[in-house]
């Protein structure tokens, strides 16, 4: 398995795979191409023999200047598991060092369990919303 | 009417319309919160009495540093054609200018004629895409 940063055109790859990846929820309106465009240097793919097994979707904050946003990880559901995750993560973490950012932010959603679990074993913790923004939970986590 | 720089609160107004004001078409998942905080100050709201009748959210491009990419604009539809598209187009415009990108890219639906139409007025070109790519039109500008 090797990790190298997102090309534009691993969209197309992709785009068709994530409503199956996250169990039949409509998610790929929600990763439009410029995301592979215009945050290629925060964002990485996953790849083992020529296939995508694994993505992560982030990007440096424009209003922040401390923080950094992932917006989008997904994992192939037979590669779960494998550490591919922590992998990506760890690989954005060391990027968004480099470009002197600290804090990290992402949002999921409260139906999915299981991301609210991993993203407390990866170290992130949830933070209170404003009272509106009932329908997320907001993680935020703080490089050391 | 005035134009201001966009808030975070500002998604909790907005993302209610859109579905509206873009004639049911289903359009709110493509425009979640963190281009609301995370692009302040490329993204713009137009304003009339306290009320939100527009807006422009853009970011400058990561992987591309004289580039800029514009993801949404939305005008109530009982105010289109009193100018204020152009309005927050020009806004846009000065503001990447002074982060020194000349390039401005954006994608409609074909499907939005209105918008292609739209979009060529404001001295957008089409681009041909890569050939996958049939879905959506692509346009570029190049700021003088």
């Amino acid at each position: 398995m090797e990790i190298r940063l997102v090309q534009g055109s691993d969209y197309y790859v992709i785009s068709p795979l994530i409503n199956d990846w996250w169990n039949g929820r409509k998610m790929s309106d929600m990763l439009p191409k410029l995301f592979f465009d215009h945050f290629k240097n925060t964002s990485f793919i996953a790849e083992e023999e020529g296939e995508i097994i694994g993505f992560l979707i982030g990007f440096l904050s424009q209003s922040y200047s401390n923080e950094a946003y992932i917006h989008f990880v997904g994992i192939h559901p037979e590669h779960r598991g494998k550490g591919i995750g922590r992998q990506l993560y760890n690989q954005f973490f060391d990027v968004i060092k480099q470009h002197g950012r600290s804090i990290i932010r992402c949002v999921t959603s409260p139906v999915n369990k299981d991301s609210i679990a991993y993203h407390t074993k990866m170290g992130f913790e949830i933070e209170q919303g404003d009272s509106i923004n009932q329908d997320k939970v907001l993680f935020i986590k703080c490089l050391t």
